[in-house]
C-alpha cells in the first residue's frame, strides 16, 4: 500500500479520496451481509465498510486489538461516526491478535471492577475514555509550563534521590545508595527554593514519593507534582493570585486544545473566578459550626469531611468549584513555613480546594537565615542534614513562596472519579506495583 | 517603594522614567566618589550609580548577594552595560547578607574547582554564566516538547518506582518498600511501548537512575532522560528521520529563545543537516582501521576513543557536528532490541555522537508476543517479572521505536564542558548526595 497514511481524526476531510487508515481494530459488526469494522488509531476513530467475502478474508480469526491497516475511498455518510466512512476497502493485517481481551474496551461504558482494570492497565487504557483521562493531563501539563513560561518562569529538574528526608519528616522510602542510605524526595521543595536564588521564578513537573502506610482513594505512594516557587511576593496572598491566573489559563488551555477528549468524557469545565473565594482557617472553622452544627473550632487540621463543607458553601454562595483556606496553625505546616505576622499561631499559608478536595498546597516560605535556624531548634531538628539548602539563606533570599499542585487530584476531580487511581497510569500503592 | 518593579532586562527600555529594579547586590565598585551599583535579579544585570553618602549609607555593611530594591531614573549612557544606567537612586536592603561567599561569583570566569563548586552549588549556580547553562536546558526541554506536542505526541508520567528491574539486568538502586523489595527505574522504556498501544506516540521527560559503580566524567547515577517512543514505522530508519528533525527544531527554539544565553555562554549553535550521517558498525570499524590503523573489527561495542574518531570523520567529511551509529551487535543490546532482518547478528538500532560523545541511544523493539518469549528465553530470562508488559504484546502493538536523549550530555557537548556534572543542577554520584 503506498498511500500516505492518514489519522482517523482527518479521514472526513478526504471526502472523494483514497486514503490509508492505520490503527487497531475496535469492533467489526456484521450486519447481514455487510460488515462494520472501526479502525482505533492514536487519536480517534473510524468506520470502514466490508461488503465481500474478499474483503474480509484476511481478518479470519483476528481478535479485536489486532494491528491492520484499512485502504478505501472516503464516503460522506450521515449514519456513520463522524459523518463519513471508507468503502472499496482493502485490508491488511499488521499484528494479528488470537487471544480475547480480559474485558471488553471497545463498549461505551467500561464494565470492569477497579481492581480487575488496574491489574490489565497495559490494554484497558486503550479504551477511547480512559485514555482521554491521561490525554486531559498531559494538557494540563502543557497549560501548566505554558502560562509560566509566559510569566518568566524557568523550567528545573532537581534531584530524587536526596542524603536525607525533605522535610525532616517519616514517610520516606529509603535507599541502598552503594551501601549508604539514601531516600526518595517527598517534594523537590528544598530545591526549588534553593533555585529561587538563581532564577527568581522556577518550575518543576516530576514524581514524588511518599511512604505512607495507609490505601485511601485520595493517596498513592508516587504521584506527579507540579511545582512552583518565586521571589519577591509580598505573603501568600502574592502566590495565592498566581495560582488563581495559572488555574484560569489551564482550564483555558484544556477547553482550546482538549474539546474532543471533553466531549468524549462528557465533562464541562469549571469556571475559574477572577478572584476565588478565600476563607480563614478559623472562618472556616467558624462556618462549620454556623451552617452545619459541628463544632471542629480548635482542631489543628481540617478534616476532609471538612473540606467537603468548605466547597459546599463556596458552591452555593459564590458559585464557585474552587476555594482558598488560609492561615493553617503553624503546628501543622513543615518548618520552613512563613508565620503570620499579626498572629503567629497561624501561618501565611492556604489550601486550595476544588469540588470537595484539596488539590493544591502552598504559602510563604521563611527567607532569613536566622528565622531557619531558630524554626529548626524550636521543632528539635538539627541544621546539620539542611546544610547545603541553609547554605542559600546565609547568602540572601528574597521573600518568596509557592504551590504543589497534585496532577492526579486535579484530573480526578475534573472527571469526578472517586478513587485517585482512576487518574493514575500506573498507580503505586501498599498493594500495587505492577504493571 | 509604590512604583512597578522592572526586570533588569527590560529596564533600558524606560530611558527617561523612574523605575524599581530589585535582586541581589552582584557587585558594588568605588572609583572615587561615585559607586557603581551592578543589580542581578532573574535574569540579568542593571547598573545603578550612587553618588552620595546618602544614597550609599544603607548598603553599609552589606555583602554581596544582599538583597536589594533600587529605584531611579533610567538614564541612556553608552558607557553602561547595556547602553543604560539608574541615576538619582534609592536603596532599600531587603535581606542583608554578612557573610563572604565560599568563592566569588560575580566575576566573568568562575576561578574554583569543580569539587568545591559542587560543594556549594547552592549559591554558585547563582553566577551569570552557569545559571545560563540551565536555562538552556530549560530550552532543550521546552523545544522538545513543542515540535513533539506538533506531530502528534502526548506526554506521558510513567512511574520510577517499580516491581522488576526495567532492562532485567545489574545496575539497578534497590529500595525497601513496606517490607517489599522494590527498584528504581532506569529508563521508563517499558511503559513508554506500553503507551503506544494507547496513544500511537508519546514521549516522557524525566529523572532516570542507574546504580554504576564508577565514577567517570560522563555518567552521573541519576540524570534527566528525553524519551520518545512512536508505532507504524518502517524500521529503526524512520525512527532516526523523527530525531533528526526534532534536533533540528530543539537547535532552533534555542537560537530563537535563548540568544542572550548562548552570548553570555559564548556559543556557537551547531548546524544540524537535513540528512545526517550514518555510518553502520562495521563501517565505523572499518573506517577506524583505515583512517586511525587500529583494528577494533570484532569488538561487540565502540569505545568511547572510538566514537570521537568516528565524531572526527563526520565533522571532516560531511562538516557535521552529528553522526548516527547504526547495527550495533545484537549481543551488546537489551532484550527488547529487534534484529536486522537482513543480517540478525546486528541490530536495527543505533547511537547519535554529538561532538564525539554519544547522547541518544535508540533504534526500533521487536512487537509480536512470540518475539518477545524467543528473546528472553535465548537470554535465559523468565518472561513472569515482565507479565504486565508482556499483555500489550499478547494484544495487538504495531512496528514500533523509539529513543532517549541525555539531557545533560546534550547541554555538555553544546557548551563544549569536559565533565557532566557541570551540566547537572545537583548531581549524584558515588561520593556526592548533597546538596
Amino acid at each position: 500500500m503506498e498511500l500516505e497514511r492518514v489519522r482517523t481524526t482527518e479521514a472526513a476531510n478526504h471526502v472523494g479520496e483514497r486514503v490509508r487508515l492505520a490503527g487497531w481494530l475496535h469492533t467489526l459488526r456484521r450486519l447481514g451481509g455487510i460488515n462494520f469494522l472501526l479502525v482505533r488509531d492514536g487519536w480517534g476513530l473510524f468506520q470502514a465498510v466490508l461488503e465481500t467475502p474478499e474483503q474480509m478474508a484476511p481478518l479470519a480469526g483476528c481478535q479485536v486489538e489486532s494491528v491492520i491497516e484499512v485502504e478505501g475511498r472516503v464516503v460522506a455518510e450521515p449514519q456513520a461516526p463522524g459523518g463519513a466512512e471508507l468503502r472499496d476497502c482493502q485490508v491488511r493485517v499488521i499484528t494479528p491478535v488470537t487471544e480475547p481481551l480480559p474485558f471488553a474496551i471497545n463498549k461505551r461504558e467500561l464494565k470492569v471492577g477497579l481492581d480487575t482494570f488496574l491489574d490489565h492497565a497495559t490494554v484497558g487504557l486503550r479504551h477511547p475514555a480512559r485514555r482521554a483521562l491521561f490525554r486531559l493531563a498531559s494538557g494540563v501539563m502543557a497549560g501548566f509550563r505554558e502560562f509560566l513560561r509566559g510569566e518568566g518562569f524557568t523550567e528545573i529538574q532537581t534531584p530524587k534521590i536526596v542524603g536525607s528526608a525533605t522535610e525532616g519528616g517519616a514517610n520516606v522510602f529509603r535507599i541502598d545508595y552503594f551501601g549508604r542510605p539514601a531516600y526518595l524526595a517527598q517534594s523537590p521543595q528544598l530545591y526549588k527554593q534553593i533555585m529561587v536564588g538563581v532564577f527568581e521564578r522556577v518550575f518543576e513537573v516530576g514524581p514524588v514519593f511518599r511512604a505512607e502506610p495507609h490505601s485511601t482513594a485520595r493517596h498513592t505512594n508516587e504521584y506527579v507534582s507540579l511545582d512552583v516557587e518565586f521571589g519577591f511576593i509580598r505573603d501568600h496572598t502574592t502566590v495565592m493570585a498566581l495560582l488563581n491566573r495559572l488555574l484560569a489559563a489551564i482550564i483555558a488551555w484544556l477547553g482550546e486544545h482538549h474539546a474532543s477528549d471533553l466531549a468524549l468524557l462528557n465533562l464541562t469545565l469549571p469556571t475559574v473566578p477572577t478572584a476565588i473565594p478565600r476563607l480563614h482557617f478559623t472562618q472556616a472553622q467558624q462556618l462549620i459550626l454556623d451552617r452545619y452544627g459541628v463544632d471542629v473550632r480548635g482542631e489543628p487540621d481540617l478534616s476532609p469531611q471538612d473540606e467537603r463543607w468548605v466547597a459546599e458553601w463556596a458552591r452555593e454562595m459564590h458559585g464557585s468549584d474552587f476555594v482558598f483556606i488560609t492561615g493553617y496553625p503553624m503546628s501543622k505546616r513543615p518548618f520552613y513555613t512563613h508565620p503570620d505576622p499579626e498572629d503567629p499561631r497561624y501561618s501565611n499559608s492556604f489550601d486550595l480546594i476544588f469540588r470537595g478536595v484539596e488539590i493544591v498546597t502552598g504559602g510563604q516560605r521563611l527567607h532569613r537565615y536566622a528565622d531557619y535556624l531558630a524554626a529548626l531548634e524550636a521543632r528539635g531538628m538539627s541544621p546539620q542534614p539542611f546544610a547545603g539548602y541553609l547554605e542559600a539563606f546565609r547568602h540572601g533570599m528574597p521573600p518568596h513562596g509557592g504551590f504543589a499542585i497534585g496532577l492526579e487530584r486535579f484530573i480526578a476531580q475534573l472527571a469526578g472519579l472517586s478513587n485517585l487511581r482512576e487518574a493514575t497510569l500506573f498507580p503505586r500503592d501498599m498493594e500495587r506495583l505492577a504493571p
